[in-house]
Protein backbone atom coordinates (compact mmCIF):
# COMPACT_ATOMS: atom_id res chain seq x y z
CA UNK A 1 0.00 0.00 0.00
CA UNK A 2 2.66 2.22 -1.29
CA UNK A 3 -0.26 4.39 -2.78
CA UNK A 4 -3.62 5.19 -1.16
CA UNK A 5 -6.48 2.81 -1.45
CA UNK A 6 -8.34 3.24 -4.54
CA UNK A 7 -11.79 4.40 -3.12
CA UNK A 8 -9.78 6.85 -0.78
CA UNK A 9 -7.81 8.49 -3.43
CA UNK A 10 -11.12 8.63 -5.58
CA UNK A 11 -12.90 10.50 -2.45
CA UNK A 12 -9.78 13.10 -2.29
CA UNK A 13 -9.55 13.59 -6.03
CA UNK A 14 -13.47 14.44 -6.09
CA UNK A 15 -13.46 16.94 -2.59
CA UNK A 16 -10.52 18.78 -4.44
CA UNK A 17 -11.80 19.78 -6.63
CA UNK A 18 -14.31 22.11 -4.62
CA UNK A 19 -13.17 25.59 -4.44
CA UNK A 20 -11.35 26.57 -1.36
CA UNK A 21 -10.55 22.55 -0.66
CA UNK A 22 -6.74 21.71 -1.25
CA UNK A 23 -5.24 18.46 -1.59
CA UNK A 24 -4.02 18.31 2.64
CA UNK A 25 -7.93 19.44 3.46
CA UNK A 26 -9.38 16.73 1.41
CA UNK A 27 -7.70 14.13 2.76
CA UNK A 28 -8.59 15.22 6.10
CA UNK A 29 -12.29 15.93 5.33
CA UNK A 30 -12.31 12.08 3.25
CA UNK A 31 -9.91 10.17 6.73
CA UNK A 32 -13.23 11.99 8.94
CA UNK A 33 -15.97 10.58 6.18
CA UNK A 34 -14.39 7.08 6.39
CA UNK A 35 -14.61 7.89 9.88
CA UNK A 36 -18.34 8.33 9.97
CA UNK A 37 -21.16 5.88 10.52
CA UNK A 38 -22.60 4.37 6.66
CA UNK A 39 -25.69 6.10 7.47
CA UNK A 40 -24.32 9.22 8.00
CA UNK A 41 -22.27 9.45 4.99
CA UNK A 42 -25.61 8.55 2.95
CA UNK A 43 -27.50 11.06 4.42
CA UNK A 44 -24.79 13.58 3.36
CA UNK A 45 -24.16 12.26 -0.08
CA UNK A 46 -27.91 12.47 -0.34
CA UNK A 47 -28.14 16.02 0.50
CA UNK A 48 -25.35 17.13 -1.87
CA UNK A 49 -27.01 15.03 -4.79
CA UNK A 50 -30.29 15.19 -4.07
CA UNK A 51 -30.36 18.96 -3.41
CA UNK A 52 -28.30 19.74 -6.61
CA UNK A 53 -31.21 17.58 -8.48
CA UNK A 54 -34.06 19.60 -6.53
CA UNK A 55 -32.81 22.90 -7.53
CA UNK A 56 -33.63 24.52 -11.38
CA UNK A 57 -34.36 28.23 -12.39
CA UNK A 58 -37.25 29.64 -12.56
CA UNK A 59 -38.43 30.04 -15.35
CA UNK A 60 -39.67 33.91 -14.72
CA UNK A 61 -36.60 35.30 -13.42
CA UNK A 62 -33.93 32.65 -13.50
CA UNK A 63 -33.44 32.63 -9.75
CA UNK A 64 -32.70 29.10 -8.04
CA UNK A 65 -36.30 27.44 -7.97
CA UNK A 66 -37.62 23.92 -6.62
CA UNK A 67 -40.68 24.30 -9.16
CA UNK A 68 -41.70 25.63 -12.74
CA UNK A 69 -41.80 29.71 -10.46
CA UNK A 70 -39.41 30.49 -7.74
CA UNK A 71 -41.06 31.14 -4.44
CA UNK A 72 -40.89 35.26 -5.64
CA UNK A 73 -42.54 35.34 -9.08
CA UNK A 74 -45.29 32.44 -7.65
CA UNK A 75 -46.35 34.98 -5.21
CA UNK A 76 -49.25 37.12 -6.48
CA UNK A 77 -48.26 40.07 -3.32
CA UNK A 78 -44.74 40.67 -4.61
CA UNK A 79 -45.83 41.63 -8.32
CA UNK A 80 -45.86 45.21 -7.36
CA UNK A 81 -44.48 46.73 -10.80
CA UNK A 82 -40.56 47.05 -9.52
CA UNK A 83 -38.26 44.48 -11.04
CA UNK A 84 -34.67 44.14 -9.35
CA UNK A 85 -31.77 43.11 -11.48
CA UNK A 86 -29.04 41.66 -9.92
CA UNK A 87 -26.33 39.13 -11.27
CA UNK A 88 -27.08 35.83 -9.33
CA UNK A 89 -29.38 34.33 -7.14
CA UNK A 90 -26.88 34.53 -4.57
CA UNK A 91 -27.53 38.60 -4.75
CA UNK A 92 -31.59 37.60 -4.52
CA UNK A 93 -30.70 35.80 -1.47
CA UNK A 94 -28.70 38.92 0.06
CA UNK A 95 -31.49 41.38 -0.74
CA UNK A 96 -34.26 38.96 0.58
CA UNK A 97 -32.36 38.94 3.79
CA UNK A 98 -32.75 42.44 3.99
CA UNK A 99 -36.51 41.79 4.10
CA UNK A 100 -37.66 45.25 2.57
CA UNK A 101 -37.88 45.11 -1.07
CA UNK A 102 -41.23 43.68 -2.24
CA UNK A 103 -41.14 43.07 -5.62
CA UNK A 104 -39.59 40.77 -8.41
CA UNK A 105 -36.31 40.16 -9.14
CA UNK A 106 -34.23 39.33 -12.42
CA UNK A 107 -31.26 36.62 -12.34
CA UNK A 108 -28.84 37.88 -15.51
CA UNK A 109 -26.43 34.76 -14.70
CA UNK A 110 -23.61 36.91 -14.80
CA UNK A 111 -22.37 40.57 -16.46
CA UNK A 112 -21.70 42.05 -19.33
CA UNK A 113 -17.61 41.13 -19.66
CA UNK A 114 -15.72 41.59 -23.03
CA UNK A 115 -12.38 40.54 -22.10
CA UNK A 116 -14.29 37.04 -21.08
CA UNK A 117 -16.32 37.69 -24.10
CA UNK A 118 -19.44 37.28 -22.29
CA UNK A 119 -21.63 39.26 -24.01
CA UNK A 120 -25.10 40.61 -24.42
CA UNK A 121 -26.40 37.70 -25.53
CA UNK A 122 -25.01 35.37 -23.05
CA UNK A 123 -26.69 37.02 -20.04
CA UNK A 124 -30.51 36.75 -19.47
CA UNK A 125 -31.37 40.30 -20.72
CA UNK A 126 -33.64 39.51 -23.92
CA UNK A 127 -35.59 37.50 -21.50
CA UNK A 128 -35.56 40.85 -19.42
CA UNK A 129 -37.25 42.37 -22.20
CA UNK A 130 -39.84 40.10 -22.64
CA UNK A 131 -40.91 40.45 -19.38
CA UNK A 132 -41.38 44.09 -19.96
CA UNK A 133 -44.00 43.56 -22.48
CA UNK A 134 -46.26 43.31 -19.22
CA UNK A 135 -47.83 47.04 -18.56
CA UNK A 136 -47.45 45.95 -14.68
CA UNK A 137 -44.16 46.89 -14.97
CA UNK A 138 -42.80 50.14 -13.60
CA UNK A 139 -39.49 50.09 -12.29
CA UNK A 140 -36.52 48.53 -13.03
CA UNK A 141 -33.64 49.08 -10.32
CA UNK A 142 -30.45 47.73 -11.27
CA UNK A 143 -28.55 46.27 -8.37
CA UNK A 144 -25.66 44.48 -10.81
CA UNK A 145 -22.20 44.78 -8.67
CA UNK A 146 -20.31 48.26 -7.86
CA UNK A 147 -17.46 46.86 -10.17
CA UNK A 148 -16.56 47.33 -13.83
CA UNK A 149 -18.46 44.74 -15.18
CA UNK A 150 -21.47 45.48 -12.90
CA UNK A 151 -21.53 49.51 -13.63
CA UNK A 152 -21.48 47.95 -17.83
CA UNK A 153 -24.09 46.43 -17.54
CA UNK A 154 -26.44 47.70 -15.30
CA UNK A 155 -25.42 51.19 -18.06
CA UNK A 156 -26.14 48.93 -21.35
CA UNK A 157 -29.61 47.75 -19.59
CA UNK A 158 -30.24 51.58 -18.38
CA UNK A 159 -30.19 52.48 -22.41
CA UNK A 160 -32.35 49.99 -23.78
CA UNK A 161 -34.73 50.01 -21.59
CA UNK A 162 -35.37 53.84 -20.66
CA UNK A 163 -36.99 54.25 -24.37
CA UNK A 164 -39.59 52.36 -22.93
CA UNK A 165 -40.97 55.00 -20.67
CA UNK A 166 -39.92 52.88 -17.52
CA UNK A 167 -38.68 54.04 -14.66
CA UNK A 168 -35.07 52.60 -14.12
CA UNK A 169 -32.80 53.05 -11.28
CA UNK A 170 -29.55 52.11 -9.89
CA UNK A 171 -28.50 51.21 -6.21
CA UNK A 172 -26.92 53.91 -4.19
CA UNK A 173 -23.00 53.72 -4.16
CA UNK A 174 -21.87 54.97 -0.60
CA UNK A 175 -19.91 54.22 2.54
CA UNK A 176 -21.07 51.20 4.29
CA UNK A 177 -23.21 51.18 7.29
CA UNK A 178 -20.88 50.58 10.25
CA UNK A 179 -17.32 51.27 8.07
CA UNK A 180 -14.89 53.81 9.11
CA UNK A 181 -14.24 56.53 6.81
CA UNK A 182 -10.63 56.48 6.51
CA UNK A 183 -10.59 53.13 5.48
CA UNK A 184 -12.96 54.17 2.34
CA UNK A 185 -11.45 54.25 -0.87
CA UNK A 186 -11.63 57.16 -2.70
CA UNK A 187 -13.65 56.40 -5.72
CA UNK A 188 -16.93 54.98 -2.80
CA UNK A 189 -16.04 58.73 -0.82
CA UNK A 190 -16.84 60.69 -4.15
CA UNK A 191 -19.70 58.60 -5.15
CA UNK A 192 -20.99 58.86 -1.53
CA UNK A 193 -20.72 62.98 -1.61
CA UNK A 194 -22.14 62.77 -4.95
CA UNK A 195 -25.31 60.61 -3.37
CA UNK A 196 -25.55 62.66 -0.53
CA UNK A 197 -29.46 64.12 0.57
CA UNK A 198 -30.78 66.69 3.04
CA UNK A 199 -31.14 65.68 6.32
CA UNK B 1 -38.21 33.12 0.14
CA UNK B 2 -37.11 35.11 2.75
CA UNK B 3 -35.76 31.68 3.72
CA UNK B 4 -33.14 29.00 1.88
CA UNK B 5 -34.54 26.77 -0.20
CA UNK B 6 -35.06 23.41 1.88
CA UNK B 7 -32.39 21.48 -0.64
CA UNK B 8 -30.10 24.50 -0.31
CA UNK B 9 -30.82 24.35 3.58
CA UNK B 10 -30.30 21.09 4.20
CA UNK B 11 -27.09 20.66 2.18
CA UNK B 12 -25.77 23.89 3.54
CA UNK B 13 -26.83 21.48 7.14
CA UNK B 14 -24.92 18.49 6.12
CA UNK B 15 -21.31 20.44 5.01
CA UNK B 16 -21.49 22.31 7.81
CA UNK B 17 -20.50 19.17 9.79
CA UNK B 18 -17.90 18.58 8.28
CA UNK B 19 -14.52 19.62 10.20
CA UNK B 20 -12.73 22.62 9.36
CA UNK B 21 -16.01 23.85 7.63
CA UNK B 22 -18.38 26.72 9.42
CA UNK B 23 -21.96 27.91 8.08
CA UNK B 24 -20.18 30.77 5.60
CA UNK B 25 -17.77 27.85 4.02
CA UNK B 26 -20.93 25.46 3.61
CA UNK B 27 -23.17 28.08 2.29
CA UNK B 28 -19.65 28.67 -0.39
CA UNK B 29 -19.83 24.73 -1.49
CA UNK B 30 -23.46 24.72 -1.81
CA UNK B 31 -23.82 27.71 -3.75
CA UNK B 32 -21.18 25.73 -5.95
CA UNK B 33 -22.47 22.68 -6.33
CA UNK B 34 -25.59 23.58 -7.35
CA UNK B 35 -23.80 25.67 -10.09
CA UNK B 36 -22.17 22.25 -11.16
CA UNK B 37 -23.03 20.12 -14.13
CA UNK B 38 -25.49 17.49 -12.60
CA UNK B 39 -23.39 14.69 -13.72
CA UNK B 40 -19.99 15.84 -11.71
CA UNK B 41 -22.13 16.20 -8.61
CA UNK B 42 -23.47 12.86 -8.82
CA UNK B 43 -19.61 11.27 -9.21
CA UNK B 44 -18.73 13.75 -6.01
CA UNK B 45 -21.65 12.16 -4.04
CA UNK B 46 -20.81 8.60 -5.12
CA UNK B 47 -17.28 9.16 -5.08
CA UNK B 48 -18.21 10.24 -0.90
CA UNK B 49 -20.78 7.21 -0.33
CA UNK B 50 -19.29 4.13 -2.52
CA UNK B 51 -15.77 5.50 -0.98
CA UNK B 52 -16.82 4.85 2.96
CA UNK B 53 -18.57 1.77 1.63
CA UNK B 54 -16.13 0.03 0.08
CA UNK B 55 -13.81 0.98 3.42
CA UNK B 56 -13.45 -1.82 5.85
CA UNK B 57 -10.68 -2.93 8.60
CA UNK B 58 -8.46 -5.12 7.54
CA UNK B 59 -9.32 -8.16 9.94
CA UNK B 60 -5.56 -8.86 11.27
CA UNK B 61 -4.15 -5.07 11.46
CA UNK B 62 -6.56 -3.19 11.67
CA UNK B 63 -5.61 -0.76 8.35
CA UNK B 64 -8.57 0.68 6.55
CA UNK B 65 -8.18 -2.37 3.73
CA UNK B 66 -11.04 -3.40 0.72
CA UNK B 67 -10.68 -6.45 1.19
CA UNK B 68 -10.73 -8.86 4.73
CA UNK B 69 -7.12 -8.34 4.69
CA UNK B 70 -5.28 -4.76 4.06
CA UNK B 71 -2.68 -4.90 0.72
CA UNK B 72 0.58 -5.31 3.32
CA UNK B 73 -1.31 -7.89 5.44
CA UNK B 74 -1.93 -9.72 2.29
CA UNK B 75 1.59 -9.63 1.36
CA UNK B 76 3.65 -12.57 2.02
CA UNK B 77 6.70 -10.11 1.28
CA UNK B 78 5.95 -7.68 4.80
CA UNK B 79 5.78 -10.78 7.10
CA UNK B 80 9.39 -10.26 8.27
CA UNK B 81 8.55 -10.99 11.88
CA UNK B 82 8.81 -6.54 12.83
CA UNK B 83 4.91 -4.98 13.55
CA UNK B 84 4.61 -1.40 13.71
CA UNK B 85 1.93 -0.29 16.39
CA UNK B 86 0.26 3.07 15.33
CA UNK B 87 -2.68 4.74 16.76
CA UNK B 88 -4.85 4.71 13.34
CA UNK B 89 -4.66 4.14 9.99
CA UNK B 90 -3.41 8.05 8.65
CA UNK B 91 -0.26 6.93 10.71
CA UNK B 92 0.21 4.01 8.54
CA UNK B 93 -0.12 5.59 5.37
CA UNK B 94 2.84 8.33 6.64
CA UNK B 95 5.24 5.58 7.21
CA UNK B 96 4.16 3.82 4.31
CA UNK B 97 5.51 7.04 2.28
CA UNK B 98 8.79 6.78 3.98
CA UNK B 99 8.66 3.19 1.65
CA UNK B 100 11.44 2.07 4.41
CA UNK B 101 9.45 0.15 6.32
CA UNK B 102 9.12 -3.90 4.78
CA UNK B 103 7.04 -5.32 8.30
CA UNK B 104 3.37 -4.96 9.11
CA UNK B 105 1.76 -2.93 11.08
CA UNK B 106 -0.79 -3.08 13.88
CA UNK B 107 -3.57 -0.24 14.23
CA UNK B 108 -4.32 0.49 17.80
CA UNK B 109 -7.54 2.60 16.83
CA UNK B 110 -7.38 5.26 20.06
CA UNK B 111 -4.17 5.68 22.71
CA UNK B 112 -4.92 5.12 26.19
CA UNK B 113 -6.82 7.83 28.09
CA UNK B 114 -7.81 7.65 30.95
CA UNK B 115 -9.02 11.27 31.28
CA UNK B 116 -11.40 10.37 28.56
CA UNK B 117 -11.85 6.77 29.90
CA UNK B 118 -10.38 5.31 27.16
CA UNK B 119 -9.04 1.80 28.52
CA UNK B 120 -6.67 -0.91 27.31
CA UNK B 121 -10.22 -3.09 26.46
CA UNK B 122 -10.86 0.40 24.42
CA UNK B 123 -8.22 0.05 21.59
CA UNK B 124 -6.90 -2.83 19.57
CA UNK B 125 -4.31 -4.22 22.12
CA UNK B 126 -5.65 -7.62 22.65
CA UNK B 127 -5.99 -8.28 19.25
CA UNK B 128 -2.36 -7.32 19.32
CA UNK B 129 -1.33 -9.92 21.63
CA UNK B 130 -3.20 -12.85 19.97
CA UNK B 131 -0.85 -11.68 17.18
CA UNK B 132 2.07 -12.66 18.86
CA UNK B 133 1.30 -16.17 19.49
CA UNK B 134 2.75 -16.44 16.08
CA UNK B 135 5.85 -17.60 16.42
CA UNK B 136 7.51 -15.44 13.07
CA UNK B 137 7.10 -12.45 15.43
CA UNK B 138 10.50 -11.16 16.14
CA UNK B 139 9.87 -7.26 17.10
CA UNK B 140 7.27 -5.05 18.10
CA UNK B 141 7.65 -1.40 17.32
CA UNK B 142 6.31 0.96 18.61
CA UNK B 143 5.11 4.16 16.85
CA UNK B 144 2.35 5.84 18.51
CA UNK B 145 2.73 9.82 18.95
CA UNK B 146 5.33 11.64 20.99
CA UNK B 147 2.57 12.69 23.41
CA UNK B 148 1.44 11.70 26.68
CA UNK B 149 -1.03 9.44 25.17
CA UNK B 150 1.60 8.11 22.84
CA UNK B 151 3.84 7.47 25.40
CA UNK B 152 1.68 5.67 27.79
CA UNK B 153 0.47 3.51 25.58
CA UNK B 154 3.66 2.39 24.51
CA UNK B 155 4.85 1.61 27.87
CA UNK B 156 1.85 -0.17 28.59
CA UNK B 157 2.07 -2.52 25.80
CA UNK B 158 5.97 -2.41 26.62
CA UNK B 159 5.49 -3.95 29.90
CA UNK B 160 2.54 -6.48 28.39
CA UNK B 161 5.16 -7.87 25.74
CA UNK B 162 8.56 -7.79 26.72
CA UNK B 163 8.28 -10.77 29.14
CA UNK B 164 6.82 -12.69 26.20
CA UNK B 165 10.56 -12.76 25.21
CA UNK B 166 10.05 -10.30 22.36
CA UNK B 167 12.21 -7.25 21.21
CA UNK B 168 10.18 -4.25 21.98
CA UNK B 169 11.62 -0.88 20.21
CA UNK B 170 10.23 2.70 20.36
CA UNK B 171 10.70 5.48 17.80
CA UNK B 172 13.21 7.25 18.22
CA UNK B 173 12.76 10.89 20.03
CA UNK B 174 15.02 13.85 18.25
CA UNK B 175 15.18 17.36 16.47
CA UNK B 176 13.30 16.97 12.95
CA UNK B 177 15.25 16.60 10.33
CA UNK B 178 15.76 19.97 8.01
CA UNK B 179 14.11 21.99 11.27
CA UNK B 180 16.32 24.80 13.37
CA UNK B 181 17.58 23.80 16.74
CA UNK B 182 16.85 27.25 18.13
CA UNK B 183 13.15 26.34 17.52
CA UNK B 184 12.78 23.02 19.52
CA UNK B 185 11.49 22.80 22.47
CA UNK B 186 13.80 21.46 25.71
CA UNK B 187 12.18 17.73 26.12
CA UNK B 188 12.65 17.32 22.28
CA UNK B 189 16.54 18.83 22.50
CA UNK B 190 17.11 16.25 25.40
CA UNK B 191 15.48 13.29 24.08
CA UNK B 192 17.54 14.04 21.32
CA UNK B 193 20.80 14.64 23.40
CA UNK B 194 20.04 11.67 25.79
CA UNK B 195 19.69 9.00 22.08
CA UNK B 196 22.53 10.27 20.43
CA UNK B 197 24.90 8.21 18.43
CA UNK B 198 28.34 7.63 17.98
CA UNK B 199 29.20 9.17 14.24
Amino acid sequence: MAQQLEPIARMVAQLSRLPGIGQKSAQRLAYHIIGMPLEDVRELATAVYQGRKAIRYCEVCGNYATDRLCDICADERRQNGQICVVRDPRDVAAIERMRDFRGTYHVLHGTLSPMDGVGPEDIRIKELLSRLQDDSVKEIILATNPDIEGEATAAYIARLVKPMGLLVTRIAHGVPVGSDLEYADEITLSKAMEGRREM
